[in-house]
């Protein structure tokens, strides 16, 4: 396989994330019929499906069955379906692009797109809570814990609000990394937990070298995002470039440069391969994840 | 006491609420200190607490001692908060006075608006899902499965979607009931199953009663609050009245006339009570909650 494309097994789980979210998002006929639509058309309209691979790769390290991890699969995709329809809207980031098509807002109109990020965020809830999988409550309660702190102020939500305040202000490299983080990083690494748990992962070695693989991988998918931003055309990769240094925003090439982004980035891969050795080969889908988030075209 | 009054026993709860909000609330001076702020903006400016109330009256009924209701309590008053927060913004109902006050936009902006009400919707679950009293994990799952579900879009933001959808339109009387039963019922009914669960109520027709209470009390409430938009003035209100009938949104008496939303209202008190009246004496806290949502003033 090529360093920048999945492997076939990684596809394979990718497709298979599809076909859930398919299943667990209410149908476009089912009244409300145009929030519904609007949930479906933000949620699967294609996109790497990274944080459900995350899911599926940490849990088949520990040798879950897929079917098993599902729902916490469908789970962070939703929320982070949800957070691109809030971030795209007019108030904040204002695009009109996403993943080659009208972001949503444009599509169902500013009203509805923000209720369907609000709806999708509940749905996210309400499908891990669903998990039919899950035989063992008092693990199920800990997964909810998780994606609910990696979504809040303290996460997600906190890593946008330090992205608000960040506009026009120079940030320094401790600063930019803090809401990173958050903003991308927290989800990412929800990821990761919530697939260790599904598998049953209990001993905190081996949970602590998952921690320090997803916060190498969730920073380092950012960095690659803003030196994307800077060389890839709109074209590759589906949305507006060069956008965040039109909106004033302080990306790592702005902190550290472009030399300095890719030294960034080629340490954090290598943390995060160096993270999971200790699993060994059965950790094979984690480094090839690892890899694919570092080289990434698109 | 006055019918239109909370008794003793209630504003004891009602204080309760608000000091638990205000410790689960992150603290103004975190990080991110704007969300923050903004989040506790929109929670802790007063309001009826109706939803923790009706957690509070229904756990009690069954015995559960204050302390094993004070998460799923703030959890729904949380969720209506955020709700607020967003059906107020300028792309919703674009509202500038709340509870007396300007609305959150108004004071922090529409973004940290919207940021606010995502992070404080996470919050709820979070709060919920680390509620220290519960020993019973998969009762636990259950009621952040109540949640999730009175949160989504068979629920509150499908509420939401309803109305609207309805703007502008002569809606028939089941088409209102359908937007209210979600848009405002869905959380005063999971609030009510909330305090069931959490007070181990396990048995079928306990929770059909109280379900019963639940529906009408959620539809009582909303006939209250439209009966009150024509007859209330802005001061009573600590908000903007007439507003229904210039936005051009259906309404109870739009569609069922003054006197007839009456008579509506008090069928569905009746129908509380009656509901409740299997329960005996214990269940007085609701019998006054009922009581209060029907004859309130403002």
């Amino acid at each position: 396989m090529g360093v920048t494309e999945l492997p076939n097994e990684l596809l394979d789980l990718s497709a298979r994330a599809d076909a859930v979210l398919a299943r667990v998002l209410p149908p476009e006929d089912q009244p409300p019929a145009e929030l519904h639509r609007a949930m479906r058309y933000a949620v699967l309209g294609g996109g790497k499906r990274l944080r459900p691979l995350l899911v599926y790769a940490t849990g088949t390290t520990f040798g879950a069955p897929p079917d098993t991890l599902d729902a916490a699969a469908a789970a962070v995709e939703i929320i982070h379906a949800y957070s691109l329809v809030h971030d795209d809207l007019p108030a904040m980031d204002d695009d009109s692009l996403r993943r080659g098509r009208a972001t949503c807002h444009v599509v169902f109109g500013e009203a509805m797109a923000i209720l369907a990020g609000d709806a999708l965020q509940a749905l996210a809830f309400d499908v891990l809570a669903h998990d039919p999988t899950r035989d063992d409550p008092a693990t199920h309660v800990e997964m909810l814990r998780v994606l609910a702190v990696a979504c809040g102020s303290h996460g997600m939500a906190g890593g946008q609000a330090f992205d608000l305040a960040a506009i026009g202000r120079t940030l320094s490299p401790a600063d930019l990394e803090r809401m990173h983080v958050h903003k991308t990083g927290a989800l990412i690494r929800a990821s990761v937990r919530l697939g260790a748990l599904a598998a049953g992962v209990r001993d905190a070695p081996t949970l602590d070298a998952l921690e320090r693989y997803g916060h190498a991988i969730g920073l380092a998918f950012q960095i690659r995002d803003d030196l994307l931003d800077i060389e890839g055309g709109t074209e590759q990769l589906g949305k507006t470039v060069g956008k965040d240094a039109a909106a004033d925003k302080p990306t790592y090439p702005s902190v550290f440069g472009v030399a300095g982004s890719r030294t960034e980035l080629a340490r954090l891969a290598a943390d995060a391969l160096h993270a999971i050795e200790p699993l060994g080969a059965s950790a094979a889908p984690l480094a090839a994840l690892a890899r694919f988030v570092v080289e990434r075209q698109s």
